[in-house]
């Protein structure tokens, strides 16, 4: 993996990761494939919007269909026909919103299947091991991710082995091509962030990660922890804020040097009617649009908004057709996309606080 | 509505439809899209595979969103960014096998929605307005559609009834260019059968369907229907078989001359985990697929065979995925419309016989 900074404005960047299944411009929102399939998404569509990185979970994936089966059919890409970039998130996260009777030690987590209730142990080690099999191009070391608000003392213990952890992963042989990211842990504690970013970065990662958020505390929190860090991350090294999603955030952190986001909320609010659009978030389901003949946005040159109404999507999610959430989710993806690439451009054409200005406007009004 | 014999073969025909939005090659299968959708497909994705026209229905459509909202919307292909032809069933079919409370009278039929309970009255011209109103290219009068078995005096009444109500449907306002086709009731009596057919064929109809089968009668029954009734049906005019899904039913129904068919099994199954192949019925939840590289079917080249997996098929099915469902629902159409482009073109060369023979023997052999 490489990375280059091909532009900066202030502190924002654009910049191009390049993997060995292509080049990923940033900054990028990877679209969230939690089970080798980004939901209702067919993968030639994700490339027509022009995603060229998404995220899958080792977590999820170990235990269905299981890594081995993945990696005996050709590896993730192949197993979802999937031709760009992906990264696979450790499972550290998943481990503590998802399963069930989690015993942690230095060691690693004991965990419950969400699924079937099953006992398993994920060491550093093993989740290495699993993504070794999954073949993503970014991959990530298990991490300690307590929820917030923690103790001092928990945070401290979690970054301890989070470095330790991180230690043990990039010591494990992986595929060829394959970039091990680090993930800062520490909860709001500027501190103990601080400590564990400067660890990290003695034992040398491809990239870093701010883990740990989006787990209870408030948006502004969140802020404050991306801009105390954005001084200290490196400039030659991608940085990413994992799962942190709203476009209103991501646009501040993109303003404090971040490269690369995640998060489940553009398609899991299609999913629920939810609808992004250039004048505010609306709700599909509302009897409203029965008879609108707009299209979902009005500024929007998708393929949904180019040959749907509002009236036949509100129809087809009243109905429980699939139809209707493929195509909200087309939608919202294609949103966030183009969101994105305008952050791009804005950071290239040196016009990025510009742009930052208006969209924190137009966002403060839509509330 | 034009209809052109192109090609016959014993009693086998190949055909061509010409409505206001397109020809349909016959003999053709209409995938089924009764709420506007057909499930999971995008318009596009049914247009790849090769379909030219497809079902919806009025009775549907009526209670939700309601005709009026489609007209208003530009008619039900602008709605639902179809660009080919449409056949919309009278619903009929539908107040028997889905509304509560039916009343039926001369007049028509009174019945609560299976939606809200609401209270609905369909009369013949009730049910023209509607479809009207929708704007298909082919369109189906009310009819009285008795589950099977029925007695003599209940056939008779439903043959009357129908009779009466398509005389009525002739007689009111259509859209420019929408094709109206005679329903033949009459159960499984021969003679009842053909006098309804004797009395529509009078009234004159753009194409003559054979209703009311598939309705707890077996598969021999019906054929025998569709044999005897082939006989006596006009040379000039389009026959329909509605609601006849299974392949191998209709390799005979062809072969005694029927030219169209619709069905939900195609998709129905396919959201069930059940795929056709060219070598039988599999399940995809099975766990003997959970490592298996091959493609559904080996002899299909459909985009679904050519780039997944059964083993990711599986996984995607058994994660409660939606993209499973939508392929298993491409690779299910897919196979429909290779299975009648291939029978076309058996008649076209003269080979159908031979086709028919083979597809009976390997029918045969998979049961």
């Amino acid at each position: 993996m490489e990375f280059k900074v091909l532009g900066k404005d202030g502190k924002a960047r654009a910049g191009v990761i390049k993997t060995n299944n292509g080049e990923v411009l940033t900054p990028a929102f990877m679209p969230v494939g939690t089970q080798a399939t980004v939901k209702t998404m067919s993968p030639e569509e994700l490339a027509e919007i022009g995603y060229q990185m998404i995220l899958a979970n080792a977590y999820h994936l170990y235990l269905r269909p299981g890594h081995k089966i993945i990696e005996k059919l050709g590896g993730l890409h192949r197993f979802m026909n999937w031709k760009s970039a992906i990264l696979t998130d450790s499972g550290g996260f998943q481990v503590y919103s998802l399963a069930k009777l989690r015993k942690i030690s230095d060691e690693g987590v004991e965990f419950q299947s969400h699924i079937d209730g099953g006992r398993h142990f994920f060491s550093p080690e093993k989740v290495m091991e699993i993504q070794e099999a999954l073949g993503a191009d970014i991959i990530m070391p298990l991490d300690d991710c307590p929820a917030l608000p923690a103790s001092r003392s928990r945070l401290e213990e979690s970054v301890e082995r989070t470095v330790n952890w991180a230690k043990q992963s990039k010591a494990v042989k992986k595929k060829e091509g394959q970039a091990l990211f680090g993930i800062i842990q520490g909860g709001l504690d500027i501190e103990l962030r601080r400590r564990c970013f400067l660890e990290l970065y003695q034992i040398g990662f491809s990239g870093y990660a701010l883990g740990g958020l989006a787990v209870g505390e408030e948006p502004n929190e969140r802020a404050k922890i991306v801009e105390e860090m954005s001084r200290i991350l490196p400039e030659d090294k991608p940085r990413y804020l994992m799962g942190v999603g709203p476009v209103e955030e991501c646009l501040s952190a993109v303003r404090q040097g971040i490269d690369l986001f995640d998060c489940v909320l553009a398609t899991r609010n299609a999913r629920n009617g939810q609808i992004f659009t250039s004048s505010g978030k609306i709700n599909i389901k509302n009897s409203e649009y029965a008879e609108d003949e707009s299209p979902l946005d009005r500024e929007c040159d998708c393929y949904v908004c180019r040959n749907y109404t509002r009236a036949y999507l509100r129809h087809l999610y009243v109905s429980g057709e699939i139809l209707g959430i493929r195509l909200n989710t087309w939608h919202n993806l294609y949103y966030y996309q183009m969101f994105f690439t305008r952050m791009r451009e804005a950071v290239m054409a040196g016009k990025f606080e510009e742009f930052y200005l208006e969209g924190k406007k137009k966002f403060e009004e839509e509330r």
